[in-house]
């Protein structure tokens, strides 16, 4: 029988691939008193969050807001507002992120093309080009910029540039990279992006910044058929996060009002670093990583020019345990990263250096306790 | 341009349709530091979480646990997952949340039949039967036990039967019930029932506890097509939640690691009080704001056999204006009450005595705001 004691978690340091270490301010802003979804106080609130998370995607959308549930839930926003039945998608796939927008696509009743790429390594933006040729009546290519499954950086960019010249939309993954590498949305102009607030935000797990560029919305305000889940239908939640005239606002769900406390205040310590210093940030981390990596003869999986910073794949040296390893690591250093997936599983770790995490202290720390570990086998 | 400052949200009593106030435990609990959502600790705390979510809701159905998502989001879970398309189901609509089940039904491309009850009437059984005959192929009935939207309970147990005497299996929406009136998911043999963490739990809003019996269970495993929705698919999401095996769980979505840490708190408060104790609290807040009511002589919208203890829907008096004596009571008292909503909009407010703010105080001071401000008109 379960007697019941309030639940003190242990204090670790987050490097695993998510959720990464909170700030001591984002939960005090966290466990502030509860408002109402229509307080005045809240509604100016939720404009605040909207211009700085307009900030940190560099975008001008006016529909950018954070969905009310994990990085997945502001995935399938995008994809059953986007794809209508019979959509041809073209979905690049090169890790487990990928897949798992195609599973999107076909729940969707949508007419998924892969173009799928060994896993540790970056979309290729000419590849994606001949598939467009082969099959022209893409209406949006689907794909993960910074694959938390392997620690890849696919060129945002680049793909976009090729999916607009063939007159398809993109879809973008971005929840691991928002703030700790470039993503410019309006440069780009990528036109729907979802991210999750516990990777580079720092904040706590549990809601997904996304944002739509016009021509996202136009094509949204053309479906034939309803978009087939009411929870993310944009055009009812839109009716909660475009109104700022608080009388005109309408309810649609009760918004995460304590979370989305905390969301603020990551925004605004990121606000006050400077979003490039963030990225800055993250990659000299990673550098002091690779650097101490390194003298240990531990190996990246990714090649250099597409490494994630923020999510370092590294290669299990040989005879060495992982779950024993992983144990050990939490259990005598409260150190938390992350293991392999899928074909990746007991071959690779995942270190993340992420937002508040990524930091000269946890960085040497981790190299102590490595070397601690490998060194008494 | 947005400067940017911490947010400080001005400390309420909220007695609207929810979020009801959070008890300074819960707001504690949910500040502390995050750990990993694989993490041993936390895995084990969503253990404790499902044990006493079962108890909530009086049941021993293994598939409980607190949907990733506010109370709408737990109906879609329920929606998507039980209605195949094609699928005959009844749905009995008294309000808004009854509306919006209909909505579900008919984006998983079910056929509806409609049972409408006038809005601040109970649904009938005899009804509900009587649809029955008429419609045999019915394989779900839909309801909502606590209509936030008029304050109406409506008998769970009875229209349960019926449908059950029809063949059919139930959706019960709960989510300003639990907590706040007797719930017995196992003894009424209700097959799925969605909750809300921001009503009568008196958590943080963004989480929704489900349950289904083996019923329910049976009907989604013979299901002939995916389930529409990624992240609301239960066959995933058991995965993750089902294996009390640490090795065996695997990863579906980054879980809301604090939202559920204020949700084991809340749920431990609840238990320390009682569940029949809770109830009767409940019960008693409600006849004594209803003798102050009467004193100011303020009417009820519903019959005294189907009024909610914990949503009371109340006449507004002649001549006096909805939207300026809210707004009185919010600046001048610090006091949240709700407004009607669709053809009740103007005509009734919405008093909650919902979870930690069901107490003398919280009546004493709410009758004492509107006897000032009522008097001073």
């Amino acid at each position: 029988m379960y007697r019941g004691e309030s639940f003190f978690p242990p204090v670790r340091t987050l490097l695993g691939p998510g959720p990464s270490d909170v700030a001591p301010r984002t939960l005090e802003a966290l466990a502030r008193p509860t408002v109402g979804h229509l307080d005045p106080s809240f509604t100016a609130l939720m404009e605040q969050i909207k211009i700085l998370l307009r900030e940190t995607f560099k975008t001008s959308n006016n529909l950018t807001f954070p969905v009310s549930g994990p990085g997945s839930a502001g995935m399938e926003t995008c994809f059953v507002n986007l794809v209508e039945p019979d959509d041809e998608v073209l979905v690049c796939i090169n890790g487990v992120f990928g897949k798992r927008m195609l599973e999107n696509v076909e729940r969707c009743r949508g007419i998924a093309h892969v173009l799928e790429t060994p896993w540790g390594q970056a979309i290729d933006p000419q590849q994606v080009q001949e598939m467009l040729k082969k099959y022209p009546k893409t209406k949006i290519v689907a794909f993960v910029q910074a694959e938390t499954s392997t620690g890849v950086l696919s060129q945002a960019k680049d793909i976009t540039q090729v999916a607009h010249q063939a007159g398809a939309l993109v879809i973008v993954d971005a929840v691991t990279s928002l703030g700790g590498v470039e993503l410019l949305v309006d440069e780009w102009g990528l036109d729907a992006v979802y991210s999750g607030t516990q990777k580079c935000l720092s904040c706590i797990p549990g809601l997904s910044p996304v944002t739509f560029a016009s021509s996202a919305v136009q094509k949204i305000k053309k479906r034939k058929s309803k978009v087939q889940s009411w929870f993310f239908d944009l055009n009812l939640v839109m009716d909660y996060w475009e109104k700022s005239d608080q009388g005109s606002r309408s309810y649609h769900h009760t918004a995460p009002v304590n979370s989305l406390y905390a969301l603020h205040e990551s925004l605004l310590i990121l606000k006050e670093e400077g979003l490039e210093n963030s990225w800055q940030r993250h990659r000299q981390n990673h550098l002091l990583l690779k650097t101490g990596l390194e003298k240990l003869g531990i190996e990246f999986l990714v090649a250099a020019q597409s490494r994630l910073p923020q999510l370092n794949s590294i290669m299990i040296p040989q005879n060495v345990d992982d779950a024993q390893f992983r144990q050990e690591l939490l259990t005598k250093f409260n150190i938390e990263i992350g293991g392999g997936l899928g074909a990746l599983a007991k071959k690779i770790w995942r270190v993340g250096l992420m937002g508040h995490a990524s930091n000269e202290k946890n960085v040497t720390y981790l190299l102590h306790a490595m070397q601690s570990l490998l060194s008494c086998r």
